[in-house]
């Protein structure tokens, strides 16, 4: 089987590329190929399948999505998008990428299947983002969505594009709403949920890190691990029992910053509790606030989609994932 | 004041022009200009305002948009759409038109406005197509889009952009969902819906007319006189109390086919009833059976917007606005 990654150079898509590298398959198909593509140089994972290829491209230039479903691979990740950050500063950067490169790509894979029995698997990383407040306490799977952000409208609709042309039989399409990543590795970055991820990573390797708002804020999360669970298992899976809903809330962890702390100290110890600066920032209280606190994914559950169950399981993910086991002296 | 109408030589756009021109303004402002566009040759009404056009152009070509926001238009109507049955049977005209031609405007309102003070309100035709079953039996305002036809998926995303750059200062947009028109006058058409309208309008003109369904199906109505009055009241309120959310369910009649023939026999008598030919079509009851039925719109009726509440006074407009208040005998 030929799979393609999107976005194969970000957070997810290398740890993505690494786990199919280890899995070696796809539910029960044998992975023969994987392609990688990004804007960037892709991270190549050791140990790559046969005829593997890493290629740095566009997918919003036009030709770009042609070529890359050319070989008509049988699972695509379509993970390439400019975040939300970005999209807000740059209208039209953001539309080029995240819509009409996704548009380009479902063209691609029309255009790819006339006269053809190509119908292929593709699996979209959308966000939590296409919900805007004033929101419900816990948002149910027939929640409407009134994005707040220009990467939460682009992503509400690639995930209608996606269900028409699953709808149409041209592809058979997925979009996994993706909880906030957490912990994510790497350097700190100025997206408005960074410290949620900082004020753990940053501890446990014995820096300090901020925190802007109060102990009751509450969020829902996934560690990386869960999200590269959710697009495997998404790739794999029979997705008939979906209809025509084809976006799906997933399950996460709703947990409060005070939760996050409790378990910090359970794992890091006092010492990692102390390396926290409290700063409050009245800007980032206000974005957060909007943003969803929890779902009900029914949907998702009952699909056999999973994620951690508490902050402490969050945190050991991230200790054995990134930390090599191992946690800094208090 | 300067007014544009896309999509104006369609059932709704010459209603709507025929309406302002009679009006002579949107709430104080008085019409200076009307501008009517549509690939088609548009009928103008008499007493048109002084230096007003017609156009015939399609929106979807590159460079239309933008010639015809040069001029500032302060209230855009934009009603230009293929058509639901079109949409779904020529895959690249409804994504072109529908989906293209409203970003070509959006854009080429954007480009107008840049070192500009250039905001005008565009009120945005949309449909309650962007529902798809399986629905609740009175669908709430808050809940999602789901559409099953390619021309509902268009109406979703042109929604979502129209929110989007309403949120960011380019245009002050709302979107209206059109409940079914009835009584729709003119020529039979191939639609599912048209029966809905044809079995109150053929039989009051003398002529016979096909009854796919049972009695007991339900649907949400509304009288081409009240989806003029939803576009002139979207043109004319403050939308500040819509917030981000720029997508309307409009008040309509919630009615059965048998609420629609009792009201026939007292309007038309028995002899328009005996003009009624029962013809049940399983392939057009499977289409109507995935429609909305209801609605509990309370943002629209909160704003002012109203409708029909029987069936009598859906064949009495069409009745007064139609037959010159003439009902031939029975």
């Amino acid at each position: 089987m030929h799979v393609l990654i999107t976005g194969a150079a970000g957070m997810l898509g290398r740890k993505l590329a690494a786990q199919l590298v280890r899995d070696g398959c796809i539910g029960r198909r044998e992975i023969g190929t994987l392609t990688l593509v990004d804007v960037d140089h892709s991270t190549v994972p050791a140990d790559l399948p046969g005829d593997s290829v890493r290629k740095t491209a566009d997918l919003s230039v036009p030709g770009t999505a042609s070529d890359l479903v050319a070989a008509a691979p049988e699972v695509i990740f379509h993970l390439a998008a400019v975040v939300s950050g970005e999209a807000e500063t740059d209208f039209g950067k953001g539309y080029r990428v995240n819509l009409d490169g996704t548009r380009l790509l479902l063209d691609a894979i029309r255009a790819r299947g006339i006269g053809e029995r190509y119908r292929p698997r593709v699996v979209f990383a959308s966000s939590v983002a296409v919900f805007g407040a004033p929101l419900p306490e816990v948002i149910g799977d027939d929640f409407f969505t009134t994005p707040l952000t220009s990467y939460g409208t682009q992503k509400a609709i690639c995930e209608l594009l996606l269900a028409d042309y699953s709808r149409r039989g041209i592809l058979d399409g997925i979009a996994l709403r993706l909880p906030t990543i957490c912990v994510r590795p790497g350097a700190p970055n100025r997206a408005a949920s960074g410290f949620f991820s900082s004020i753990v990573r940053e501890p446990l390797a014995g820096h300090e890190a901020v925190l802007p708002v109060g102990d009751d804020v509450r969020h829902w999360f996934a560690s990386p691990r869960a999200a590269v669970g959710f697009l495997t298992h998404a790739a794999a899976i029979d997705l008939a029992p979906l209809g025509g809903r084809r976006s799906l809330s997933l399950p996460g962890l709703c947990a409060s910053v005070g939760d996050e702390l409790a378990a910090l100290r359970r794992i890091g110890g006092e010492g990692a509790l102390r390396r926290i600066r409290r700063e409050p920032d009245a800007a980032i209280a206000r974005i957060v606030e909007a943003w969803p606190r929890a779902f009900d994914p029914q949907r998702a559950l009952a699909l056999g989609f999973h994620a951690e169950r508490s902050f402490d399981e969050i945190i050991a993910v991230h200790v054995e994932d990134e930390l090599g086991g191992v946690v800094a002296a208090g």
